[in-house]
């Protein structure tokens, strides 16, 4: 069986690693030599050009990918030439734009925070004054780890964007959300396979800094009774959205004890990482299986807690090579992952995981071994 | 850092995926194309010719092997142009040859069974007639997987071995061993660093089938204080013979209590397989790391059990994908291995781990999963 994947990223890495333990071939359409996924990419080239993705496409079982910016034309042109595309070009266009996601889980009554979409600074100030003058705007495409996301006090500070929307051919609106009295980030992910079966991961915990991942704590502490809420509502949009798949579901928990929906993504995400050390099944593996419509694995957790820390490209000075093996030195049960990619401050290059019976043991490890790439 | 492989086969294909997840580059000389490790083969070519592999040594790190079959001279020739080996050819060349190998246990004192170097079929009658009238008769080179290895019970019995020893320029002699009353086959893993550093894993038990290695369960079921007997006998054995990289040492455990060395592998073996999915650092990362002289990573095991079967190419019948989903229906915590081969009658062609906190849950998982492989 031959998975192809479009884009070369950490994503794309990755699945390399879960597909020759399983046997599976991987071909991997990279933008560019070098990249990430370097050592399976069997073609390099623009994923924005039919050409050039049909052409990649030829002879593999099934298209998946490392990140969901892939045109809808290029997809339906993938569909068109019959070869299976998970997720699809529909659970994708919901992933693709903001807003269509927030009319989606309005649509399927997911809970999540009060939203609009804005057209100008009048119905933004109109939004602000509803929200006791504070919300948060974002481009409904193209954002990512934090970019194309900014709290607002006043509607003028999205003029640049309304500018920008107002030059764009297509026209289009900012998403306005509430600012939730949020007292943690959740992420919650699920896989499907395109004949139905689904299984749910346990909730996470997450922590941001900077818009960024910065650390996962799994099972989320304290959970209690949300970890079902949580592992329902997943497997309720994955299903009503027909995701294949990952599926993630950024969540946040407010003080008042409910969860509500942040962001989608359909593909593996940064806040399953932990699974490659502390599941039975990583989300890279699942994800496999799942785009190949193959029995889902048991997504349990391997042990009572499992932690994931980003590193992210520090100050110069030592070496990525120096770094390395003072991470490796300082937590020897500590799972040490880097990308191949250089180290640009803020940039990630990799992860560690730590997984075992006493969470500040587990936090101790995978915090030493972070803390030798800063 | 990269890490240069020779041999394509499937111990190499299963160093592929820590080297991604470390984010090593690692780069293979396969025999032909289409061999298991065939995505990190950077060249082709027969690994007894030095200027092939000098080619292919040029640029990586470390040069390390999918197995001990590359001879001494082209040895020699890596480590004249200043390459690094691990392991090095002094190393190797114990486990290049049986005779060798039993001289060097002796050496240092290592239990073993009673043996003998036989030129001819008289000095094979006398050794027979000295131990009940058996023993097992091995060619000094070039067997494994049961190869080379037969069970005499008259000096005749090996007379063909003997003519082609007698064609030899070589001359040489075969290894005859005595029988070894034994209750169990344990297998001790050790990794060692050319700079010193050595860790153990636990001993495992192996269960052997045609003289190929069919299940393996660790640690070893009852072994009491023999665990750090043969932890201490595998760490000896790689320091005084200096091996780099992974040590297996194959051992018999008697009926009166001891352990005796039977063979030695010094490479990632399939007694250690288990680890994948069963140990905090699994033997093809540790590898990886030691012939890097990077610091090692926990050997400990990640669960109370573990066990591995592996998967030999079964009768004609269902394809290899329909029995790959057959195998992940059967039990979604194993973790099925496929290495890419064809699947010829007897053939290693995979293998399944299955780890966690009862042993009988553990064996019915990897064995309902490798059942559908038959």
């Amino acid at each position: 069986m031959r998975v192809g994947v479009i884009g070369g990223g950490q994503l794309a890495r990755m699945m390399i690693a879960p597909a020759e333990e399983l046997g599976l071939e991987i071909r991997v359409l990279a933008e560019e030599p070098g990249m990430s996924a370097a050592l399976a990419a069997t073609a390099t080239g623009d994923y924005r050009d039919l050409d050039t993705v049909l052409a990649f496409a030829r002879d593999v079982d099934v298209i998946t990918f490392d990140h969901e910016h892939v045109p809808q034309d290029v997809l339906a042109g993938l569909v068109s030439a019959g070869i299976a595309v998970h997720p699809g070009p529909e659970a994708l266009a919901i992933a693709q734009d903001k807003l269509v996601m927030r009319e989606t889980m309005a649509r399927i009554g997911a809970p999540q925070p009060d939203w609009a979409a804005v057209r100008d600074a009048d119905e933004l100030a109109a939004f602000l004054e509803a929200h006791g003058g504070r919300a948060v705007v974002k481009t409904a495409r193209g954002g990512y780890d934090g970019k194309g996301v900014r709290v607002v006090n006043a509607a003028h500070e999205a003029d640049d964007w309304f500018t920008a929307l107002a030059e764009d051919a297509n026209g289009g609106a900012l998403l306005a959300e509430e600012m939730v009295d949020f007292t943690r980030e959740l992420a919650q992910q699920v896989a499907r396979r395109p004949s139905g079966q689904a299984l749910a991961y346990p909730v996470v915990q997450t922590v941001q800094r900077d818009g960024v991942c910065a650390e996962v704590t799994a099972p989320a502490p304290g959970i209690g009774g949300l970890a079902e809420e949580a592992a329902d509502l997943g497997l309720r949009i994955a299903e009503e959205l027909g995701v294949t798949g990952m599926l993630a579901v950024e969540l946040f928990e407010t003080a008042d004890g409910r969860i509500l929906v942040n962001e989608l993504a359909m593909r593996p995400h940064n806040s399953g990482h932990w699974t490659q050390d502390g599941a039975v099944t990583s989300q890279f593996e699942q994800h496999l299986r799942a785009v190949l419509d193959l029995p889902l694995g048991d997504p349990s957790p391997r042990a009572a807690h499992a932690v994931m820390i980003n590193i992210l490209g520090g100050p110069e000075g030592a070496t990525m090579a120096e770094r390395f093996a003072a991470a490796l030195a300082a937590a020897p049960d500590a799972k040490v992952h880097t990308y191949g990619k250089a180290p640009r401050p803020g940039r990630k290059v990799g992860h560690v995981n730590a997984a075992g019976p006493e969470l500040d043991a587990v936090l101790a490890s995978a915090r030493a071994a972070a803390a030798a790439f800063d």
